[in-house]
């Protein structure tokens, strides 16, 4: 920080970028799936092509939330009722309604002025990084959600690209031996990514094992980021849904939450991001410093807001019937998962996540690319390949639980043919 | 950039924060504002305040929009129309209308491909930034929107602050001598922000000045982000809409616009941003780099497009009847402006604005803050201090023309009783 401002004014040479995207790695994965069905559908335009690759819920939208935006719709319509600028935060109707719905009927201690409402969970664990400091040492899982390694990548908190990881980030390995739950690392980190039920490996927490990284993140001044984008296919009564529900998170965890997965919001575009007023982070001083306050500051430096008719919607969701229709979309991605891992169980694969996790993580015992492309050439089913997710991915495929029963089961049928 | 980064993970002590953050001052304008007017309020509970101070649309949006929403909220209710995930970028459907209606019909050379949706103009002008080098000289009007500002301090591209001004920004004055449009700075810049129609003064930017801008940074491989936030506000047929209109623009200028002021999005949320293809920046070695890929990236890393019904509601505003129903909505908040702006005239004051932009930026010849308490206190109307915007801005108030002509003819009545 011993830059000299004041000479600034004389230092203009041209206009340069920031150097750090150049590290990026260019994400070719869900490009060369497309070229690869692309080239098969062409060779074989005969077979209808089963697509369980990409995340994306398939089922309409929950008929309350429909009748809550067409509500809201017209009152955008009409001068009496427009609203035109909302609190950057999100309205105190959607808030109260989450922290009612999603914490405190949990046990959780949240309230509702600690909820950020945005529209998506991806910008949220995207943007979280601009609070921290520049040196900090960084946790990742491997496999990992990639949002969370090109983000830090971008702000110049990593090194270079080099046999599959960025220098000077921590990976927490995830694998079959811990079943893709990572142990807490044996060198000292101070900001961790966790995310459960996880992407892409479909592998839960259990509240001992949360509970060992909020004992960690205390005692060592760490903070947390938990991302629970998927807590909406929790039904094992035993599994904690919030890491709030762990004595002792409020002062040293975030969490991300979304209507993308749970409510089939994907398209509709809205999220949700807890900072507890006693989270707190620390300035170069070791004063400690209210995370709260300063992801506020950034909110409304940088956001103006979720749309008034989506977050009616939203707030739909946790109305009696809303949450029924939610179950009821769950349910129904839960049930493929379970049909595909009793599938491809029976076939004497080790398998994670399709319990408690729309996502089956099928360790295939040969190369990621190599078994995705027997699977599409094959039987015509799309897979994602582990390796895209990180080093720890090689070897393993994702089967996404997201697309009808029927297509499900003839995609199984035809997947039995080939490898039984 | 000589840290290492493999020594990293023996680095870690605790969660530190981005020190920047605390160089950030508090933005008491709007919160100051609200305290005055509720004290007035509570003294006399008897009078009807009239806010002329927030930038806020009033009017609803219009029939087209609604009714586009309306149908695409009925399409996420069918499996078989509902939309999942769509492009970050935008779906073709509002790319298309957007660079038919608002560039190819006035000349402008901008395709499809070089629009970016976004859900607001005030993220995409605060996450711009992070394209670029963190020792990049930049010029920043004054008086400013604050979101220029405030994520470049964020960022760490600023000193302290001191006697109004961040070190290490080149401040570009806009004054009653230069009529509001700052003058090319005499020092070099890399990056220049420009707003026309202008947030705080209203002022307007000719052709000639606009080809100045474009020239000085052609030549000096600067960039310039235009904000025309407002440019749905012009009826002089001699002034540009888009930089895009000024020959060479497209190599060195970023644009911005919004459906927010224009067509009543402000609840719900719908801008975009264009990079042209051929705009460049360099990197560290001078060679030149692709902005557009590097937005693109950006964008699709931290981004996941906007709400499907939202982008419906947006391409409506291109229908011939969306066209008419949005120069209606404009039509009537050019006339409160047009209104406002003769009686203040009147009454001996030096305007800027209320032509060609909803804004009118009053010389007061007095303290900003004095004058705002007259008016509020005598007259009962709500301005805005043009101190909050910037040094430049003391003197000055903003008075604000989202509001009904009644509303504003009473608060001119009352304004000329305590003035005249």
């Amino acid at each position: 920080m011993s830059r000299n401002f004041n000479l600034l004014k004389n230092g203009a040479i041209m206009i340069r970028i920031n150097e750090n995207f150049k590290k990026l790695q260019a994400s070719y994965l869900f490009s060369d799936i497309a070229k690869r069905v692309n080239a098969f559908q062409e060779a074989h335009p005969d077979v209808k092509v089963i697509k369980l690759g990409i995340g994306d819920v398939t089922l309409p939208l929950p008929s309350a939330c429909i009748q809550a935006m067409h509500h809201a719709v017209d009152e955008m319509a009409n001068a009496k009722t427009f609203r035109g600028y909302g609190p950057e935060q999100g309205y105190d109707f959607l808030r109260k309604a989450i922290v009612k719905g999603d914490f405190q009927s949990r046990g959780a201690d949240i309230a509702a002025d600690e909820i950020f409402v945005s529209d998506g969970a991806k910008c949220d664990t995207a943007n979280i990084q601009e609070l921290f400091a520049n040196d900090i040492t960084i946790a990742i899982p491997d496999p990992v959600y990639p949002v969370y390694v090109d983000t830090n990548v971008m702000a110049g908190r990593t090194g270079e690209y080099n046999n599959d990881r960025y220098a000077g980030l921590v990976y927490l390995d995830c694998t079959a031996a811990n079943h893709y739950v990572p142990a807490i690392p044996s060198t000292p980190v101070d900001l961790i990514y966790l995310c459960f039920p996880n992407n892409p490996t479909g592998a839960t927490a259990t509240r001992t094992q949360l509970a060992e990284w909020v004992a960690y993140a205390r005692a060592n001044k760490a903070l947390i980021l938990f991302d629970a984008a998927y807590e909406g296919f929790i039904r094992d009564p035993q599994l904690p849904h919030s890491i709030y529900e762990i004595e002792g998170a409020r002062e040293v965890a975030i969490e991300f939450r979304s209507f993308s997965k749970t409510a089939g919001f994907t398209g509709t575009r809205c999220a949700y991001t807890v900072v507890p007023k006693s989270c707190m982070g620390y300035d170069a001083a070791g004063t400690a410093i209210d995370l709260h306050k300063l992801w506020n500051r950034r909110h409304c430096t940088k956001f103006n807001g979720v749309s008034y008719p989506i977050q009616r919607a939203a707030e739909a969701v946790y109305s009696i019937v809303g949450q029924a229709q939610i179950r009821e979309l769950s349910d129904a991605y839960l049930q493929n998962a379970a049909y595909i891992r009793s599938r491809i169980t029976r076939l004497g694969f080790t398998v994670s996540g399709g319990e408690n996790a729309p996502y089956i993580w099928i360790n295939t015992g040969t190369d990621s690319w190599a078994f995705f492309d027997r699977l599409l050439n094959e039987a015509g089913v799309v897979t994602t390949p582990g390796s895209g997710f990180g080093s720890c991915g090689q070897g393993h495929i994702r089967i996404s639980a997201f697309n009808s029963m029927e297509n499900v089961k003839e995609s199984m049928a035809r997947i039995e043919k080939v490898l039984a």
